[in-house]
Formats: C-alpha cells, sequence, structure tokens
C-alpha cells in the first residue's frame, strides 16, 4: 500500500469525525429528551413515536409496531451489496431516578439506568449520518427493540420478521458500558455475555409445633442443605476452564420462631457461557432438590426458565469490530481484548440466528462521578460515548459494507 | 387402719364429689362467660372484675391489680396450718376463633384457645367451696395470673410479694390438656414442661449482583451452613438421655432471584428440661453462628432470650397430687407418670421459688370433636374437666392443709 | 409388723452378710484366677472348665457346651416354688492389659477389662452359698453366658432352652459398674441400656484426576453431605423425650491428595432405648444416603445389623431389686434410680423372654486409683463389690423364692 | 516479499524435514532405551550419564550434575545473537508398567509414565541436527532437567545459575500430549497449566465412645462441615471467569465404628491460572477450617503448600511457537488454540524468569491403541511425534536466533 493511499485514510478518517462530532450536540439532545421519559418493556410508545417522527422527518423508510413497540428502518447504499443491522433496545427500568440532572427522568418510579436511551439516539445518529452518505454497497437495518430487560423483545421481533426480507447477513450492536472508561471498547470472539437461567422452588415439608419436630419435616433444614449442595455444581461438576454461576438469591421460610416451617421458598440465577451446558443446571439443580428432598421426605414444585442464551460473537465480525475499534479509539490499548460478562443480553437472540457482534462502549468517567453501576438509581454515563457510538457503527457499515 | 375409717373416707369421697357436682353448672357459665371475653396479655382486665366480683360476692378476701392485672384471694381455714397457693392464668390468645359455639369469643381475633378460661372458672369453683368449707389447717392462697402466653406474669407476681405475707409454702397448678382424654391427669417428679428459649440473628454478609459472587459474601450460603451446624447440638452436644429442641423457625434473605442477598434473618426457639443446661444453648447457638461467620468473612447480631426456666415439680407435692388425682379419677389406671412435653410454662418461676407441683387435666374428647390441639383456632375441650379440676385443687387442699 | 419380726429380720440380715464376708476372700482368689486366664467370645473354654469343676465340687447338678461355651447350673430349694435365673457373662476382651497387678492377665492382647471375671465369681459365691443354705421355695438357675462383647451368647442360649425346662419365671443380673461409686447400686423400671445397631456404608462416587472434577463424582463431598444430613435424624426426626444417638465413627476416602476418590466408606453405631423406634433407625438411614447419593448421581451399598434389642427391666422385679440393694447398701441414699445408659447388652434378649432386672453395682474407687472406665487397658475394680454382689443374688432368691 | 523467496522457503522447509525424518529411527531408539531405565527424581543417574554419553560424542559442551543430576549442554551458532533455551524433563514414575512392548521398563515399580522419555530424546535430536546446522545466530542452552514430578528440578536449577552466562532470552519446552491427537499443538498466550498447591489438615476432635457424644468432640462431623464449606471458594468466592479447582483428595477418620474420631485428617489440591490469586487459596481454606473448628471447640493443624506457579506463556514466544507450528503440521487447522489445562508443571518456574512459551504436541493415536492417559500403567504414545518435536524446536532455534 503507497504513502498516498495511507494518507487518504486519514483524511477520510478526519472527515467522518469531523462530521460526526457536529452531530454529537444533537444526539445528545435526543439521549437526554428519551431519558426525561423513560418506557417499561412493551410499553415504549413514546419511544417509538419518538424514533418514527425523526425518520420520518430524514426520509427512511421505516416500519412501527413490530413485536409491539419495535421500530425498524431500512438504508439502502448507493450500490449493491451485503445487509448489516444494527441493533439498539429502547426500554427503562423500574428504577426511581437519584440523579440531579436538568433532563432527570420525568416518570417516578421509571428510569433510564441501563444506558437504552443512549443506544437509541446512537442509532439515530447512525441512521442520521447514513441517510446522507450513501456511499455504501448494500443495505443497513436498524432495529429498535423493545424490552431487554426482560421478557425480551429480541425473540419476538425475530418471529416479526426482522432478520428477513431483505435477508440479513450480520448484525453488530452495543451496550454503554461504565465497568469500561470512556475511551475504550469491549470485544471479543465467542462468548461475550453469559446465558441466564431462572429458577424458582418451594420445597414442601410438615409445619408443626417447634417444640415437636418429630410431627414434622422441616423445611428449612431441607432447604439450606439444598442450598449446600448446590454449591457442588460450580465446585465440582464444572469443567474448571469454563464458567458459570448458580446463585441463590432468596432464601423465604417460616413465620414464627417457635414453629416449624411447612414451606422454603427458594430463587435464584444460572449464568454460563458454553452452550453446551444448556439444559445442563436445569437437570442437575433439579437432581439435586429431588435427592435432598427424598433424603427427608420432604416434596418441592420447581420452575426453571431458560431466559437468554449467551451472547456468542461471531469470529470474523468481532475482528472486524475490532479493526473499527482501533481506528476509533485510535489506539489498540483501547480495545479491551477477551472482555466477558456472566451478564445476560437477548442481543443473544439475533447472533444465534446470524452471525454478528456485540461489544461494549466504554462509558464511565469517574473524574465527573459518572462511573456508578448499571442499574443503580444514579447511573449516569460520559455523553462524549455516544459520538463514538455512532462513529463505531458507521464505520461497521463502512467496512461491512463495501 | 379400721374398716371403719375406710367406709368413712368412702363417705366423705361422696360427699365432696357430691357437693362438687352440684357446683359445676356453675363453673361451666363461669368458663362461658370468660370465653366470650378474651384478653389479651397484661390486658385481662375485664376477666379480673369478673373475679373480684365474684370473690367479693362470696366474702373472700383479695387484692386486685397485682402486676397489672393478676388477682390475689386468701381464704383462712378454721384452725393454723400451712400455706398452699392455687394458681391459674387468665390471658387468651390473638387468634380468631373458628369454633360454632354460642359462646364463641365475641371480640375478633382474640380466643381463649389455651383453656385459660377453665383454668379461671376452676379456680373460681374452688374458692366458692372452700369459702364453705374452711375445715382446713392453714391458708389457702389463690393466684390469678396475667399473661402466661407472654411475656409472662408470674415473675412480676413474685415480684409483687405474691408469695409473700403469709409466706407460702408449697403451690399447685393445673393446665386442661387436649393431649390427654378425658378422666386421666398427666403428672411427673421433676421436669413436666421444658425452658423456653428464643434466638434471633441476622447475618450480615455483603450482597451484590447474582452473577458476580467474588464481589459479595453470600449471607444465604452463610445461614444454610449455620442451620447446618446448628444441628449437630442436639445430635452431637446434648446428652441423649437429656431432652432438648433447637429449632429454627424463620429464614428469611433476598429480594431477587438474580440478587446476592446482603443479609440474612433466622429465628428460631430452644428447649429443655434439665437447669443443668442454663446458658448452654445460648452459648453454644453463639459459638456455632461466630465460627461459620468467621469461616466466610461475614458478621452477625444475635439476640438470645431466656424466656421460662423448665417447670420443675417437688417429688412430696407431686406425689401428693398423684395419690389425690387417684382418688378423683377412682383409678391409678387414668394417672399417667412421666407425662412431659417441650412445651413451655411460667409457672416455672414459681416452682423455682417454692416447692410444688403443676399437673395436666385431661380434658379431650375425641368423640364430641372436643380434641382439637391447644391454640388452634378450632380448640375446645370437654367441660366435664371443670369439676374434677375443683375436686382436684379442693382434696389437694385438703390433704396439703391438715 | 411388730418389732420383734423386725428385729429377727435384722439379726437374719448380719447373718447371712457375715457368712458372705467369710466367703469373700474365695470369690476374689476366683476373680483372680479368672482375671489371669481371659478368653474371648465363644472360647471360654479354661474358663467353663473352671466353673464347672466347681460346681462339680459342690455337688450342683450343671450342664457344659450349652451354645458352644456356656453352663447352666440348677439349685433346688427345699420346697416347690418359683424359678428365678441368675445370668453371669464369662467372655474377654482383645485389649492388653496395662494394669500392673499380680492377677494380670497372663495372655498377651486379652484381657477382663469389662469385669465378666467379677461376674462368674460372684455367681460362684452365689451358688456356693445357696447350696448350703437351700431354705428358699423354688429353683434358681445360674446362666453363665459366653461372648456378650459380641457377637452374643445370650441369644443362642435361649434357643438352647436355658429358659426352659423348668420354665424360669424371671431373670436377674448385674454388672460391676465402675460409673458408680461403691456402695452404690443403680437400677431402673424399664430402659436400662440402650438397644444397639450398626451400620457400614459404601459410597460409590467416580474417581479421577484432583484437577479435573468434571470428569467424576466426588464420593467425599456426597460422603461428607451424608454426615451432615444424619444429622437431622436426631435434632428434627426423634420426639425430643426419647433417647438415642447416631455416631458415625469412620469416614475412609481417598488415597492421595491430589486424586479424586473414588469410593467413601464410613461405618456407625445406633443407640435408642423405646424398642418402638426398633427398624427406624435403619430406613431413616437409608433415607438420607439414598437422597444424597441420588442427588449427585453416586451409589451405595448399606449393611445395617440390629445387634442387640435394648435392655428393658420389668417394674415388679426392678422394685424387688431396688428393696434388696437397700438392704444391702444399707440406706436408700445408695440406690440411684433411673439409672441409664446409651451402652448395650444382650441381657436383653432374656429381658425379651420373661421378665427380669438388670442392674449396675457401683465398683470404682477412685481413691485407690480403680475407676479407669471399661474396656480401658487399666480397668480394675474395688472388689469389695464381689460380696456385695453375692449378697444382692442370695437376697433376690430369698425374696423371689419365698 | 517476492515469489522467489517464497519459493525458497518451501525448498528449505523440505530440507529440513527430509533431514530430520533421516534422524527419526535414532530418536526413537535413545527414546526407548530411556524408556527401558526410569528413574525417579533426582535419581536421573543413568540418564544423565546416558545424555552426556551423546553430547561428549557430538563434541557439544555441556555441564553435568547441575542441581544433582541436570545436564546442560551450550550450542553456538555461527554468528552472534539471541539465547534460546529449550527444556526437557528426565524424571520418570513410581508406576509398575504393564504395557507388553519390547522396550518395557526393566524396572519394577518406575515406568516412563509421562512421555519424559521422550523429551530427553527429542532435545537429544534437536542437539545432533544442530550441532550440525550452526547456521544460527546466538546460543542454544539445552536444559535436561530433573525432577519434575516433584518434589521439582526446575527451581533448584534456575538457582544453580542455567540461566545466566550467557544469559537466555526466551525459554521454549513441550510435552508429548495423549490429550491431543498426532498431528496437533496446542499452544496458547498466558496460563496454559495451573499453580499447584497442596494441603494436609488435621482436625483435632476428641474421641469417645460412640454412645456418649457429650463428651466428645466429633472430627468427622467437624471435618465433614469443612468439606462442605470449602466447596464454596470456587462456587462464591473465584471470579466466575478465572478458573480453579479445590479438591479434597483423601478424609481419613476414626478406627472402629462405634467410636467417635478423635482426629480426621483431609488432605487436597489446589489448582488455578491466575497469579493474582497466589496466596489467596491458601488463606480461604485456613479461614474455613478455622471458623468451622471454632464453632465446634476443635482444633486444626494445616500445612500448606505451594508447589508450583502456573505456566505462564509470553505472548511474543508463543505466537512465534505458533507460527512454527503451523509449518511443522502444515495447516493451521492443527493448532489448538486457547488450550488448557488445570494440571502442573514446574517449567513454570523457568516462564517466572524469562519470557517463553511452553507447549503440547499431541501424541496420542487411538487406532493403535496409544491413547491412555499420562500417568496410567499402559501409557504410551505415537513415537512419529518424536521427530515432530525435534522439527519444533530447530524451526523455534531458525526463528528465534536469526
Amino acid at each position: 500500500m503507497s504513502s498516498t493511499s495511507l494518507s487518504s485514510i486519514s483524511a477520510d478518517l478526519s472527515r467522518i469525525r469531523l462530521e460526526i462530532r457536529s452531530l454529537q450536540p444533537q444526539v445528545v439532545l435526543w439521549r437526554r429528551s428519551l431519558h426525561q421519559h423513560p418506557e417499561l418493556g412493551f410499553r415504549e410508545e413514546m419511544t417509538a413515536r419518538f424514533i418514527a417522527q425523526k425518520l420520518q422527518e430524514w426520509g427512511i423508510p421505516h416500519q412501527t409496531e413490530v413485536a409491539q413497540t419495535g421500530v425498524v428502518a431500512t438504508l439502502e447504499g448507493n450500490r449493491p451489496g451485503r445487509v448489516l443491522a444494527i441493533r439498539a433496545d429502547m426500554d427503562a427500568l423500574p428504577i426511581h431516578e437519584e440523579n440531579d440532572v436538568p433532563y432527570k427522568s420525568q416518570h417516578d418510579g421509571k428510569m433510564h439506568a441501563c444506558g437504552h436511551d443512549g443506544h437509541v439516539a446512537i442509532a439515530l445518529g447512525t441512521a442520521f449520518y447514513l441517510a446522507q452518505h450513501r456511499d455504501f454497497a448494500g443495505t443497513v437495518k436498524l432495529i429498535f427493540q423493545p424490552a431487554e430487560e426482560g421478557p425480551g423483545g429480541a425473540k419476538p421481533m425475530i418471529e416479526a420478521g426482522v432478520l428477513k426480507n431483505p435477508d440479513v447477513d450480520a448484525i453488530v450492536g452495543l451496550h454503554l458500558w461504565n465497568n469500561l472508561p470512556l475511551g475504550t471498547v469491549g470485544v471479543r470472539t465467542g462468548a461475550l455475555m453469559a446465558a441466564v437461567e431462572t429458577f424458582h422452588c418451594t420445597i414442601f415439608g410438615k409445619g408443626g409445633h417447634g417444640a415437636i419436630p418429630q410431627q414434622t419435616i422441616d423445611s428449612i433444614v431441607v432447604a439450606a442443605q439444598v442450598v449446600n449442595a448446590l454449591q457442588t455444581i460450580v465446585a465440582r461438576n464444572l469443567d474448571p476452564i469454563e464458567s458459570a454461576v448458580v446463585t441463590v438469591g432468596t432464601f423465604q421460610a417460616g413465620t414464627a420462631c417457635n414453629v416449624i416451617a411447612d414451606t422454603a421458598h427458594l430463587s435464584g440465577t444460572v449464568r454460563y457461557f458454553n452452550s453446551n451446558y444448556a439444559g445442563y443446571f436445569g437437570r442437575r439443580i433439579e437432581q439435586i432438590i429431588a435427592g435432598v428432598c427424598q433424603s427427608h421426605g420432604a416434596h418441592y414444585e420447581l420452575t426453571y426458565q431458560s431466559l437468554y442464551p449467551p451472547v456468542i460473537n461471531d469470529g470474523a465480525i468481532a475482528d472486524l469490530v475490532r479493526s473499527v475499534a482501533e481506528t476509533v479509539i485510535e489506539s489498540p490499548l483501547g480495545v479491551v481484548p477477551n472482555c466477558q460478562t456472566m451478564g445476560g443480553e437477548d442481543m443473544s437472540f439475533f447472533l444465534q440466528e446470524i452471525p454478528g457482534c456485540y461489544f461494549f462502549l466504554g462509558s464511565a468517567n469517574a473524574e465527573k462521578g459518572l462511573d456508578f453501576p448499571h442499574h443503580h438509581p444514579r447511573f449516569n454515563f460520559d455523553e462524549t460515548a455516544l459520538g463514538m457510538g455512532v462513529e463505531m457503527f458507521v464505520r461497521c457499515v463502512e467496512q461491512f459494507c463495501r
């Protein structure tokens, strides 16, 4: 490659970046507007209208009410080519905001405490930019998805056909990430985020007077032994090179100190990266509960749900994102390899269907106090990341659709 | 002993029994009246007025407002002698009666579900009889005690001096007992009922995201190991010839299946017969909690309370009650020896001060459906036991004060 | 009863006691002779010859080789009456004596460390006395039984017919008891000693490299959870007023620190007083092992054996022994009521067949260093107890056969 | 790079491979000779003599008796450059060979069951080749190390100065690996093998009669709770994205089913990849043992040893090895990325000192029955791997020393 072409890249880089920088104030306004009107999963009506209105304004064809409140926009490049989808989730959380900012949530008990307002704003910024720069080969689909926080909007959107017509070749998505500082991108081939499963179990013993244990089956003792035995799944059954978590989050039993509890309620969450373990933890948990109950003559009811599969990035698309990130961040040092979290995401359903890459966009700024964890009532992020997010997506399109 | 004296005993027996039988309808009315107006511990105001009014009517000197709502009556025999106390507890329970009887509780959510209404009626019947039959040597003190179900009225009454002036030599008391059929008396030298202790413990771990256990101290796991380890107190530390119970009645921890619980709350009850174990269980429970917490870096707060000591009957007074019971029941077969229960009673405080005997008066009648357990919303007893209770006390006076 | 008859009793008492005192040195010699030649269960050949030779000498009809090494002698009183059996066990233990006494065991690794040498000597003393004092009504059978320490000689002797022809009406037996001081007798109506059951369990997991747990089933983890869960039998399933012990005495698993153990071996002992629990503990232990194994995919083999039932004394015979003891001890203070131990004894098989009473004869003398526990290599007892034992049995005959 | 230079590489490739292929029969003979004379750690005297004799023959300067039985050879290239060390371990195992091969171990109870015979033969083949082809820049040090299986010869050799004079710039080593098929190479940047730590713990309770638990502290119950609690280290304390194993390999306690065990002995092994956890597991294990012991009044003695740190490969050298492997295997498919095992190796000590790379050379051939696991009495490998090993090392020298 000649030095001529290298300088032309630099020139091009500057141009894109300059244009996106000029977009930044606009993107921030959109994000703040969305922030003031948080909506829970499948109730993102104002949010959807906001998105649709912008797309309308910019003349971008789109479809609304996809999987209830989802929106899908389609942008054609100036020549034929592959189809890349960009996914942004839209929903807020049932958390009461404690930030003291002018754009604070106007809806008590609801808050964009996970940054999805930023995700929508970034996707809108990308749409705006691409609408004016059609010099790419192929098509970009923007998927505004409801209800990521649960019960999950990705699956219904797939069922509604968002990956078809035209068929999407690959998908990218990002999460503003306060576990990484501003100026970094976390990306990884393979499992980035974990499968999420959940269980609720009631152990039925036989209640009775606290002084007459022989007439009872003490559900607290049985459930305590279940909790103990569950520890062996990760400690003994899991391949130590693999990653998994089995957490019992609640243990509720008994009403009085001198009455033996009839029933004990346990609930918990399970996480893992490797899809080979699908189904495994549910079976193992039930086997343990059944065995321990049997040993004491107790009974049980178990509800076990597989919520989200693991988020598995495709190697080629992850490499593409990694190289784009090195350009955007302007330093390979800012790209955090092997970034992984046991958190879950329903982006995983898209990635089960087609190759793609989900990545983390560093958004914390400790100096400005913008480093509270996600889901915290004081969560907020450095909005500088918004422009970087737009640039990430624009450059992904540039790379993928050429 | 000549045959003459034997027949005179029989004659005497008949006379007492006949007179008490004629009293029976009256005692039943008193009981039913009390049953309709149950009052919780230290709120037995109507009950106390009812008692005082009867004593007044019968010209029996008495003192009211002893330890708030207690009443003490004094009956002198026709010659000097020893002082015997008879104790009856007065309080009802916060239980909503489900019996469908004409004399059902008129106070929603309160009920004489442990038979204390009967105890008061029996004591009143005894007072009425003795007031008219002063042919005994010495003095009878009738102690109407509040708040047996908790927090305990015996101790305050002792502190108020009910065992002094004149000094009481011995005390008897009874419990109508649905665990025994009508026509039986359960009595025992030594421990009849258990010491009652109670604990409340909070285990402080460190909460966090269910998928990030390494940043937490899982209070549910710690508390489950505490529950497990507590089993060894009875299984390994207690002399197997002794009796004790350690029950964890409640285990409350966590608010969401995917959040590791910051704290876990345990509460429980401890029972034992042998006073040598006083203090032991509290120390052992704390040692276990402390050790298990230390092993996981958790902390704890423990509140341990000794509520009632064990009910320990004096050998001589128990023998007296046993022989009286054989007369009343008319058959030694009806006297249940070695009767014991891990339930508790604050009669124990009186028995710590002076010799005495507490006994169970069989009151269940399964054929009539009068055999629900104590504290059950449908608890009721066979009122035939009321007359037998009066006869038991009257004959105890006859034997002790002669 | 006139004062005349009372003084004649005293005179009689003195006579018996004086005669037995003169016997004492002889009984001590017999005991010491036996002590030097301890023999294990069903190998008591010298012991049996020693006994038979004495009986022969004294002209007492007897039968040898009953249940291999047992001896049964029959003494007729001078008039017809009831038949009382007196039982003495004969066997020693596989313990190497550490006492430094002239009559120390001459057989390395074997020792009379439980006092059965004394039991035989007492029974011989009783035989000698009764052979010369036939003034009793009925018959006395002396049962010299092998193998009390295991596998048990009582059952085979019963099967050999020792309680028949003539039919035995009641049986007494004693154990020299270093848990009580010399000058006391421990006796009790009902359960005196516990049922003894034993279990051996192998838990089959799947061994493997210590660093590859996922390919194994860790038998140590499974067995540890079994040990934990077994604690709940006594702590939660047993009526707290009853007595029982479940002990895991051995836990053997694994050969190297870095290899996951294929199998774990547990063994233990179970004790209880109440015959209603026969069968219960075996079922419960198996239920726990099965459940815990199932919860981890392990398997097990369990051998559960009921060795001896509880030693249950008859009320009437226990009363007789108690009154005799008060005479022998010369004070009711020396009679320890409600004496109980979780130890076992195959005397229980006799007591299952006919009424009787087994009792403890205090034999410890701390001042003389004669208070090591039974089965200790330095166990020894105060031989003064031997004469008291003879007097106990002689007076039991006097009372029962009159 | 021109097409000319590419074809010259191919030519060169063929030449090296052809020469090494002609060496192969020789290398196999060396290996088989070593296989017949296995020697345990620090007893590798015949082995050292065998090596030294060959080096002598080939005129390669070397030093013997380094760290007892180690040998170090030095080969200079024909021009100055960097220094690369190649490490081969020499010791055998105390295992009795069950293979039926002509070159079977001639020493009962000792066997090259981990392939170190092959490692030595490969290093010798490399020495032979390099001695004749000095066209590399710099120096190659061949380190023949004793006692890898324990107690570890790497550390003593470092202390003896093998990495100095001249200072070694990087080190490579390989393990013939039956977990991978012939024709593959497993390599990884970062942790390839785990740190190995080991513990031995005695828990001191208080022994006693199995029927008298109250006088004892049951060491089996305490140790079982320790085993249980240890499971939480991996299940709750470890970052799930990290890897670790805590295995209790032995649990030995008690001598008789009816005696409560005085002491319980536990031993185990700990593995982990991340050096940040150095010290952590020992502290955590002790904290758990201490806490559980305290909760039951028991005491403990713990010996905790850190044997080997994790094997951490340098990124640059691992890349070099990976690219060499792609040449040797002739296909990138044969290079297994992210290969990891929780097994340990004292190669780690060298890698703590200088950059380097340890890698696995696939040696299993299931069709020929050459796939028994390492340390199995029937372990053997496909000797074709020997030539591949020589080629790997020769090419590493070519790449590193140019």
